[in-house]
C-alpha cells in the first residue's frame, strides 16, 4: 500500500443547493449522513468512511479541497514533511466532521487538498443495516445507487507540474498521460492504488487555475450507467456524454452536469494495474483525435468546461 | 395477432395488505395507480393499462381471477361462444375499474378468468409522465423497477384438461411440455404471442384445484434480476430460488415469496417463437431431473409450494 | 398471429465476398450452413430456418431480396392475391434452399420481396447440437455470436408510399414514425408482431430507390452490444455508431459497415406492444433533433448512406 | 504497493493434458504462449506478463506451485530474508521461462510458492496486437475470454496457520475469515492489494496437505459468468456451483471442473479495501450456515473437493 490510501471526502460547492441536493439523493442514490450549517455530509452505499462527499452551498460551483487519506499516521507524518518542504503547504487544522486534524495544501496549480489519517469508519443506523456484514450499508438501489467516490479529475494550467508533484510529493503513480505534439501534457492519469486510476489532471483550456472537471462515483456494472443515463434522461439532468468506453484508462462513462453546475460522473469498468513498474501509457495527439473507445467524439463542452466556469469566455457545458 | 392480445390485470389476495403493497411498492418498484375499497391497483412503469395487478386483502393468499384481453371485439364474442359452449362459462358483469364488460369462466382446475376487449390506456399524471413518448410511464428505477406483468403460473390437478382447454377455447399455442414416464403432463407452457411462454399449468403436487404457482414481472436485463436478488435480501423477502436460468422456455428468473405467501417471479430473457409451426418441446422425466439449465436444482418447495396453502401437509415455502 | 410470420432470409451483396463472409462468420459469429454458387447461407444459433442470410458476390452492396415467410399456406395465399391486385406481384419462382415456392414482388420503392409459406427447419449436425433441446443450435459464442436475424432497415424516396403498402398488403401494423414540419413522413416502424419493429422504411437522402439502410442481428443483451463493439474495434470494423439507445422503439444498437459497405447493426432491448388498438407514436421534427434517447447524435453518414451507395453524390459511410 | 505485487503464474497439473489444454483455450479462450516439454504457457488477454498459467501434464491433477511477483528487487530480498528465518525456504532456482531467479518455499501447509521480481512483460506478436495502446493484447473474445488470473484457493489442513505465515512473512492482509463454534478457522481471504481476495485459505475436510481448492480467472461483468457457464454446458464442462453471488468477499462466481481434474471458478465483482485499516470481518458458523448471499447452498463436493482428490475417501467433484 502506497503512503496515500485513497481520495476524499470531497467539499463540493453548488449555488442551487436544494436541486444539487435532490440530484445527489434521488439521482445519484447517496445518503445523508448528516448536516451541519450550510454543508450537507453525503455517501454512498458502499463507502466505508461516514461520508465521501460535502454539499455546501456558495455562489459558485468547483471543488473546495480534495481529503486524501494517508495510509498509516507515520506515513501521514512523512507526507506532510515532504508537502512543507515543497512550500506548498497550508498548515494543520482541527479535524473536520467524523476525522482527525489534517494538514492543508496547494498543489501547484492552486487545488486545495486536505491530507489526514485519523477518520471514522462508518456505522449504519438501525434502517441502513446491511444484509451481508461485509457491506458498511444497506443496498437500497434507489436512482442511481452509486457506490462509493471513485475518482477526481480536475484542470490545471500546467498539468505537468501539478502531475510531478502528485508523483513526488504524494507518492502516486503515473498510468496514462496525453502528450501533445508541441511536447506539453494534456492529461495525466494517477493512482495510489492498483485501480488505474483516482487522480487526474486535464489540461484547463482556458489556462484557469483550481477548476474542476469532474467527481465520479462508482458502480459495479456497466449497466448500472446505462440505468443511469435513463434516470438522468426521466430527471431532466443535462446529459454531457452518454455511457460510452473511455480509451485512456478504458472506463465506462456516463457524464451528467448536476443543477449546481458541476459536472458528475457515473463510472465502472477499466483495468488494474499489478505491474510495479508499469510503463506509463503515452497517448499522442494524433491517437486521440480518433475519440473514445468506439469512436465517439465527446462534445466540445467536455474539454472547455470546468466549475467554477470562465463567464466571461461563455465556459457553458 | 391471436384472439387473446395478453393475459392481465390479475387480482391477487394476501392476508397481510400493508407488507405485501410495501413489497410490491418498495421492493418491486411498482406504482399505485388508485384504491379502492380493500383493493390497490399497481402498474408497472411499461404497462400500457391503468393497472396490472389488483391487490386484495383476504384471508388467504392466491389468486381471485386472470384476466384476458382479447384482440378485438369480435374475437371478444368468438372467445365469449366459444367458451361458454364449453359449459365452463359464468356469464358477464360489468366493467371493472378502467375497463368494459367482462365475461367470467373457469378453466377445467377452477382458476377464475375474465375475458374482456375494452379498457382505458394509462394517462401518466404529470409527476409519471415519461421522457420518451413512446413509454407509458416516467422510469424511476425504484426497488426492482419491474417493467410489466409478464406470465403467470398456476397449478392444476390435471394439467392436461385445463391446458387443452387453454389451446382449443382461447386459442394458446404450447410451446413446451414436460411428459412424465407414466404419460401424464407435468407442466405446459402456452402463449398467445411470440413470447415464448404466456400462461403456464403445472401439476399440483396436492392435487389441489385452483391454486397459484407464481406471478412472473418483467425486466429487461438479466443484471435486473440480480439487483431484484440484492433488493429481496435487503428488505428480508425470503428468496425461493436465487437468480438461474431455467431449461425450459430458458427465461432468466428470481423467484421470492411476497409477505401475503405469493410466489413472486422478477424474470427475463428467454426466446421469441417467430416459427408459426414451431413444434412443441418435450420434456422427459429424466431431462427434467437434471435441473435447471446450467444444473441448479430447486428446492423442494418450489414443486408443492402454492397459494392457497395446503395447511393440512404443511405446505410452506 | 398475423398473416406474415416473420421477415428473413434476406440476401445481400458484397463486393468483397471473401473479406464480408470472415465478418459474419468470426465478427458476428454466423454458422455457415451451405454454399451454392457465389452464395454463402449463414445462421444465428438462435435461427429455428436453415440459414437467414445469403450472402452473395456482386459488383455493388446492397439487398437483393427481402424473404417474408406467411403464417400459413392459406395466408400466404390471401397475401398473394392482395399483393398480385396492387399491380407490384412478379410471379411465383421454384423453390430457393430449403424453402417452396416464394412469391416475388416489389414495394413501391422497388425493394424486391420474396413470400413464401413451405421451408425446412434447421437440423443441426452433431458438432453443433444444443445442450437445451429448446434451441436450435449450440451456443459457441464466437465473435459477437448473434442469435438471429431481427429486422431491416430500407431506405425509400416516398416512405408514406411504401408504408402503406405494408400495412394494406401484408398486414403490417405501424407503431411508430417521424412526420416532418413539412407533413411528409422520414420514417416508419412496422412489425408484424408484439416486437417493436421488424420493417423500417426510412427516407433516401437521395430520393434513390430500393436501398437498403441496414440489416440488425439480434442478440440478447446489451452487454452483448458492447461485447461487439469491442469485437467490432479488434477487427478493424467500422463503428459508424457507438452502442447507445434509440429514442424511436427505445432499441439499444451498435452499428458498423461490414468489409462490402453494407451498414450492419447489433441489436437489444426494445419494448413488446401487446396493445392490440396500439395508437402509432408519431415523433415530429423538432423531437427528432434532439438525438438519440440519451442525446448521442448520431453522425450525418447514418441519415445519408445506404447501399447501394450514390457513387456521384460521394455517399461514403 | 505491499511488498507482493501480486500472484501468479502458477503450474496446474493435469492427468488430461490434451483435453484440459482444449478447455482453457476454447472454453476459457486463453492464448497459448508457448510450449516447452510437457507444458503449455497460456495467458489471458488482460494479464501484463507472459503468461499466467502453465499447464503441465501428470499423474494426478493439482497445483505444483504458485508464483508471487515482488514488487521491487528489494522487497525481493527483504521477503526472502524473512522467509528464510521462518525455516520454510528451499532456495534460489535459475529463472524459468521468461523471469529472472526464483526463491522457493513452502507455506505451513505444504504448498509450493516461487517468490521472484525480474520478468518479461508481454509483447504480442502481430496478429494478437491490440487496438488499444493500454491493453497486453487483443481481446478476441473466443470462449468466456477470461482476462486474467485472479486469485488461488489452496485448502490447508490448518487455516490459521498457513493463514499467519501469509500475513506475517508475506505481509498479506486478512480482510475477511471463518471462525467456527470450536474456535477453529475454517477459511481466511487475504489480499496483498486493495482487490478484497487474492490468496484464499479454506480448510481441507481430509485433513490432507497442500491440496488445490480453485484457480480463478477475472472476466470484467457478470454478464460474462452467465455467458460463461451457457459455454460450459455446451462443452459438456461439469459446472459444480452455477453462477452466483458469493456472501464472503461479494464475488460473482462460475465453478466448474476442468477435464483433468481441478476447479476453475470464473469471477467477477466484490468490493476493493481502500481502509488501511480494515477490521477483519469474521463470519461465525450460523452465518455461514444461511448459504451464498442470496441463499444458494453449494454441493457438498464444494466443501470436500481439492485436487488432487483423496481417492480413498472417494473424493469426486
Amino acid at each position: 500500500m502506497s503512503e496515500i490510501a485513497h481520495l476524499g471526502p470531497v467539499e463540493l460547492l453548488t449555488p442551487s443547493a436544494e436541486l444539487s441536493l435532490a440530484f445527489f439523493v434521488d439521482v445519484l442514490g447517496m445518503e445523508i449522513e448528516g448536516r451541519d450549517g450550510g454543508s450537507v455530509y453525503l455517501r454512498g452505499w458502499g463507502d466505508y468512511q461516514r461520508y465521501s462527499l460535502v454539499l455546501s452551498e456558495s455562489a459558485q460551483p468547483g471543488m473546495a479541497w480534495l481529503g486524501l487519506r494517508a495510509s498509516s499516521q507515520a506515513a501521514l507524518e512523512r507526507r506532510v514533511a515532504t508537502v512543507a518542504a515543497s512550500g506548498l503547504g497550508e498548515g494543520w487544522s482541527e479535524g473536520a466532521r467524523g476525522r482527525g486534524p489534517s494538514y492543508g495544501f496547494r498543489d501547484p496549480d492552486g487545488h486545495r487538498f486536505e491530507l489526514y489519517y485519523e477518520c471514522d469508519r462508518y456505522e449504519a443506523p438501525k434502517h441502513l443495516r446491511p444484509a451481508l456484514k461485509n457491506q458498511p450499508q444497506r443496498y437500497l438501489g434507489r436512482g442511481a445507487a452509486v457506490k462509493r467516490l471513485d475518482h477526481v479529475n480536475v484542470l490545471a494550467a500546467d498539468v505537468r507540474a501539478s502531475r510531478e508533484f502528485a508523483q513526488q510529493a504524494l507518492g502516486y503513480r503515473l498510468h496514462e498521460r496525453i502528450e501533445l505534439d508541441d511536447g506539453s501534457e494534456a492529461g495525466a492519469w494517477l493512482s495510489a492504488s492498483i485501480a488505474a486510476h483516482e487522480l487526474i489532471y486535464t489540461r484547463d483550456a482556458y489556462g484557469a487555475r483550481g477548476r474542476l472537471h469532474h467527481l465520479a462515483f462508482w458502480v459495479d456494472t456497466r449497466e448500472e450507467c446505462l440505468r443511469a443515463a435513463d434516470l438522468f434522461l426521466e430527471h431532466d439532468i443535462q446529459i454531457e456524454a452518454a455511457p460510452s468506453k473511455h480509451a485512456i484508462a478504458q472506463g465506462f462513462f456516463l457524464y451528467g452536469i448536476e443543477p449546481g453546475g458541476n459536472r458528475i460522473e457515473v463510472t465502472t469498468g477499466g483495468y488494474l494495474v499489478y505491474d510495479p513498474e508499469h510503463p506509463t501509457v503515452v497517448w499522442t495527439q494524433e491517437e486521440r483525435a480518433r475519440g473514445q473507445a468506439w469512436g465517439v467524439h465527446t462534445v466540445e463542452s467536455f474539454h472547455t468546461y470546468g466549475t467554477p466556469p470562465i463567464e466571461a469566455a461563455g465556459d457553458r457545458p
